[in-house]
């Protein structure tokens, strides 16, 4: 079993709208669609943002739906790889194409990497298509931008980690993907702007501006908060280091 | 005179390909397209970008390609921005929309924000469309992801500025967007994996990969840098700090 060709898929924040021309050209000819879901009971985003795209189709792809959960218990990672390996391939017969669909951009914490390595010697040729991130997508939504001028911004993804309090002090603007700390992000940044999105593109997104600690607490699974800090912040910010 | 929507609008890194669906529809169907370029004798990157959907168009768009030239030179930059007001104003008559096109992403170092500011009061509604940044792309021409778990991502667009050294020292995976102090970054991060994409999106890119110090120098325009640590770079972490 063979493809000719793997395409790893940034399908942007979830507005279906913000798929790229190349995306949706690739996604419009492709023979056969895996898209993670990160449970058994829930559907993947990625899929639901392209729905409209596979609707549009003449002929219908295969879909397949593996479950990669978000674990960190590597036999529990390994029986959900090897189920996906199995399944990718299975389905598979008679494909000659495949794309692997991620929410928001392929280069920045998706699973796309780990399935190539995976899938690398079953497929013969590789390409990438990059996506929108959930982050410009929330900016843009709150008209409010990243970072200007020489602003440093730092993606954060755990506050827990042993150099996040030195990169979160040293940095203008921070992003946090799904964050999942709060408690430790509002310690740090408690007083500073703030623009929280969730759900961003799909349709029962929701957006929160104010001061972060005014914020009220956001835990869901599509949640990405941007924090820009104002030339007066620096006054304090041996604080955090 | 008037505008009844302003849309700040990403083209994304160069390759027209990478517009999304919803800046490819809002281009086709703007009264005047205004995009900015960084000297008289060049043209506007972004301009470059979309001149093929521009040709698509039934009815050809008012251009406007104002100068703004990158300096901090106070007195100047006031000059270009009256200048560009002025030619806004007067190009625009009859006009009802207009969009102000950047090359990536209008929330990472664009002049998408500063235009909005002059020009908030002759506009009704602004519509923010994102776009695919030029890491995004780099990273997926490269095949490298910039960051995956929970590794801590930096943008930073002036390696000499007073909390650089910090942040470069304490993130994962760092990006230098037309990266100037190639040697500050190069005597921190020297013997690390770097990925350089040059005019990444257009005919004429260019990539190089390998170690950083191995990179030969490219001080031209549209450059990304991405470099990435190991996780045994952190025994000498202290250098940096």
């Amino acid at each position: 079993m063979r493809f000719s060709r793997l395409y790893g898929i940034g399908v942007g924040p979830g507005d279906p709208e913000l798929l790229t021309l190349k995306a949706y050209k690739a996604l419009m000819e492709v023979d056969m669609i895996v898209a993670p879901r990160s449970r058994e009971d829930k559907r993947s985003w990625a899929l639901l943002t392209i729905e409209g795209v596979i609707k549009e189709r003449e002929s219908e792809p295969r879909v397949v739906e593996p479950v990669f959960p978000m674990t960190k218990d590597q036999a529990k990672l390994d029986f959900y790889w090897e189920k996906a390996r199995k399944e990718v391939l299975e389905k598979g017969v008679g494909c000659e194409t495949m794309a692997f669909v991620t929410l928001g951009d392929p280069s920045l914490y998706s699973t796309f990497y780990r399935f190539l390595e995976v899938f690398k010697d079953s497929v013969d040729e590789v390409e990438v298509i990059p996506g929108v991130t959930s982050f410009s997508a929330c900016s843009s939504i709150a008209k409010v931008p990243i970072a200007e001028g020489n602003e440093i911004v730092s993606i954060v993804p755990d506050a827990r980690t042993k150099n996040a309090p030195r990169v979160i002090g040293s940095s203008d603007s921070l992003i946090f993907l799904k964050p999942k700390n709060t408690v430790e992000i509002k310690n740090m940044l408690g007083n500073k702007k703030a623009v929280l999105g969730v759900k961003v593109g799909f349709k029962d997104q929701e957006m929160l501006t104010g001061k972060l600690s005014e914020i009220k607490e956001k835990t869901r699974y599509l949640a990405t908060l941007i924090v820009k800090k104002e030339p007066q912040d620096y006054e304090s910010e041996s604080d955090f280091c």
